[in-house]
């Protein structure tokens, strides 16, 4: 094993920012030798505050150094699967943000590339990663709730994206239920084998003649037998609502929402506590670091990556499938 | 308005002994002169036990009393229309346990026969008198969520009916998801427009060789644009689980299980409290006082029953839907 | 056994008509013969609607019964003594509600009466029969935390009684803590060696000038070894608060308040549920019905009552030691 | 402002650790220029790794650095106030794990020094910074709950420490109490005026032999006529256990435990969810950031800091008290 692993992060935005400060923070094997945007001129002081020493507007200039072992892609979605091929090139890890990409086929070729590379590579599917979901899992995985018959996952944001954001995400499905249908996946260890949704426009007119829904109901069938449900609104005017159950033939595993406290208030009103935390990088921060710390424990132990290139697509596929059943009003099998 | 409202109870197996104990133990304005059942030889010691004088084998005896100003029809289903019926043209009051009947044109004729006797009738959708469901119903009703978005209602049984009441019941929909109908068209204050259904067999097979699912989810349209959910299980090890949700455009409500205690114990092996109770009877204790004393009430002082026939009708057009779509695997229009 | 164990109530007040009606409704194997009160003159409608026949002014009418197997003594605090002497002599079993007296040599006396006729006596701490306190005593007896090592009550009324009430009543330890008492010896399953007593008048200064206090916080030692803690209000402005914690060697036991629904309510400024229920009528109405039923119950199999004289005494003796300690400012042995 | 504060660590157990550990990786504005231990030579490793330069085992190498503007004293109790008086000389602003010494005159002695340097010094009560506590506090202070009248806290370890470190810490009140002192402080306001203990040996033999209790309950008497209370443990088999509760005349303020993730089992046995977080470590692992950076805060700007040296003084006098209150089973005035 490297005594220290090399990284280079490619696109230090919001989540590419994180990252880098989570790994300088907290990961002492690991050296973050670069970082590529292509706003790279107004990142210096951050840059510096961090101390990563090299910056670069071409992300071409890591893919190139041979000490960097592995990238993470937090670059905008139109540039990861292109990004990655090129990654797979070059011999790098890959850690990649989702969606690999919002077409099927240029997913599969970004798996062709890293199979024939040989280089590991995971999606950014945090919320595997969550103390409450990841806890979860462990009981189904445990057989503590017998046979899984019933998924219900509760996932709304506090406030709609900007309409332009919503116009290229690929809409609900692929930008905001993609990690539910990663959960529904995750959490029955099983695939969706069809999709069957129902969606409105209840928030916010310009959502509607973005040609997307604001809210959305989706029913997933397994091969596995069980029956998912997914309830999305792109607000919670009292903040980030991430809620999953898992029935079962022995029992129930319910994760409520997260709380800034536990503070409550009792008065001649009744019983008051705060709101829930506001919105993911509040939420899932912990998580954000374990994805991450598990990725470089894969490579340092050359295991396999826990969320790999099938679960970028599969949840992708559901997703498409989701939009044609909201279009179509009909279950679409997968 | 009369000193004491004189009733008779029509049926009492376990749900009309039920009424029968509550009228007699917590209203004080109301007067049980009859009972009848098809089994009345063996109710004697019951009978002398709560104190009604006056048995019958035949329900006509009751409706033939003109002192008797209202009944409790909870005689088997196949019953309940003859029975309103013949009570309607006898200018009785009447209390009809769910379904009225499971033909449409049948609930018409009932409807029909009530409106032109001038008579009052209520169906027997008691969780609307449930403490957590009438408090969420108050706050939606009072704005506090504005718009209804998304309402979800999980409704699961202990263990599944005998598999011969599975045969004559109407099945899932029609006996155990007809109340979470009822609850939904209540929560939302709007009528349900289409229905899709997934369903499976995952309990026990002899449920689906007579025909039925033993797991289902049921999502539902709105008239108000509102989107809604149910997941009904058969069998929860755990004991009864009736909890619902309704999120809106200010906020969201929720109402969790109940439980037998507030105690739990924590210790080496985390924190550990009781099962929520165990079935209706427990749980719904006090909604089927309060659904009687509702009509009690209604008599007393000549308004409209709060669940009438419009409420007993739509909930059997939305499970024949439901089992349409099912066998369909389609959207069903209403 | 007999068919059904003939009752007199004494004093139908508050709680002696509630008694009355739980009896009347729930208990078949009882017969409700007499009551009495000294303002019966007032009573007949409520006799009339209940069902009890036979009314008087003298509660020796109803000892001089020979049918009357029972009595529950109703009436107020300072008849109690002599009434349960008076019961004694007549071979009635005695419920008293609590305190026997503010005497202890008073209270010997019934103890010696109730003795040499061989009647049974049961003293009305119904919160051992509140299906929360009733619980944590089953696990702590089941040995789920060991050894009890802290027993914490929170018990506080939401509103000060009348100022004419505190003057009589004994004040705050007598009227109010003895429950509390009761129930740090049911939990604890030990007797109280010594308490410790700290008070404050912050609520109404004419409590204190009544020679009060409205604000206490009580510490108890155990034969055990075990340590308890009081804390006491007249007043929480949100409603009735009980509350129990019992800590030991292998874990800790809970009991939180009761509320009247489930439901919460999440938006912009928070979570907000309903306010505990009110006060103890709704708080502990099952256990008013329970303590009644045990008592009949230890007639019915002639076993002896759980609550006995000695619960009476010694929760006294502890009331009357909480009292010199404030008033001396030091720990007091008992 | 200076552009970056220079800090100098002076011991490096666990306490110190963290401290340089949270700044290192989240406080940008801080320098650590240097760490003192007098096992320095263990600390190469540890000291390369989180990229301090300057390592000494003598503090006064660090007080002597020109450059130094502030020290954290992480080293053992016993040296508290020696260091915290060559600081003060030294001009350097000090923050100091609790408690400064456990001789009153000591404390005072250092508060002198302090005065006269002008230096700035905050006393580690890192509790004060918890989400939890914090939030209950601004309640208090916005006046939620109106004039405060009963104070709790439930303040329980995991596990005793070794018997060695019971024999010197100067026991249960000084070593453990004494947060709960400062939150007792801290939440009502108000300073403490007597003090009532009652204590016992509950969990080990050994830490009475050694003079000292298991298990206790402290009573406190404060200025505005509150009454306080403290449960203590040193063996919660469950984990650490940190809860408070602020009655008052106008509500309730509760603050639970913290728990690692919000999931619940619920199957044939009942409920079950996972334990509390383990040790302080866990669960105080915020606010060991909060108070640094709250402490960095107040040099940067120039203000006072919220923890100062009169709130570490008070803590000990009233350990002192409750100390002398146990040995004469005497209420203590202070």
């Amino acid at each position: 094993m490297k005594e220290k692993i090399c990284i280079g992060i490619i696109g230090v935005g919001r989540i590419g920012k994180l990252h880098t400060e989570n790994i300088v923070n907290n990961m002492h094997n690991v050296y973050v030798k670069w970082v590529s945007d292509i706003y790279i001129d107004k990142m210096t002081d951050w840059c510096s505050m961090v101390g990563v020493k090299n910056m670069t507007s071409d992300y071409l200039d890591i893919l190139n150094d041979e000490e960097v072992d592995a990238v993470l892609i937090c670059s905008s979605t139109d540039t990861h699967s292109e990004i990655s091929i090129e990654a797979a090139k070059h011999k790098k890890h890959i850690f990649c943000e989702k969606p690999i990409d919002l077409d099927i086929a240029r997913i599969k070729e970004v798996a062709k590339a890293v199979e024939s590379a040989g280089v590991k590579m995971q999606i950014g599917f945090n919320r595997r990663y969550d103390h409450n979901f990841k806890r979860a899992k462990e009981r189904v995985a445990a057989g503590d709730i017998g046979d899984v018959h019933i998924i219900k996952i509760t996932s709304r944001d506090p406030a709609p994206p900007p309409i332009e954001y919503v116009k290229v995400s690929g809409g609900l499905f692929l930008d905001m239920a993609i990690h539910d249908f990663d959960m529904a996946r995750f959490l029955s260890g099983s695939e969706v084998t069809e999709v069957t949704v129902k969606g409105a426009v209840l928030i916010d007119e310009e959502i509607g003649k973005a040609g997307d829904v604001d809210t959305a109901v989706i029913v997933m069938t397994f091969e596995n037998g069980a029956i998912g449900i997914i309830d999305n609104s792109r607000q919670a005017v009292y903040g980030y609502d991430q809620r999953i159950e898992v029935f079962g033939s022995k029992g129930c595993i319910t994760a409520e929402n997260d709380f800034p406290n536990t503070t409550k208030l009792v008065n001649i009103d009744g019983v008051q506590g705060d709101k829930p935390k506001y919105f993911f990088l509040d939420r899932y921060f912990e998580s954000y670091t374990g994805e991450v710390k598990a990725f470089i424990d894969c490579i340092a132990n050359d295991t396999e990556p826990e969320v790999g290139i099938k679960d970028g697509l599969n949840s992708v596929v559901i997703g498409l499938a989701a939009k044609e059943s909201l279009a179509k009003n009909l279950s679409i099998k997968i």
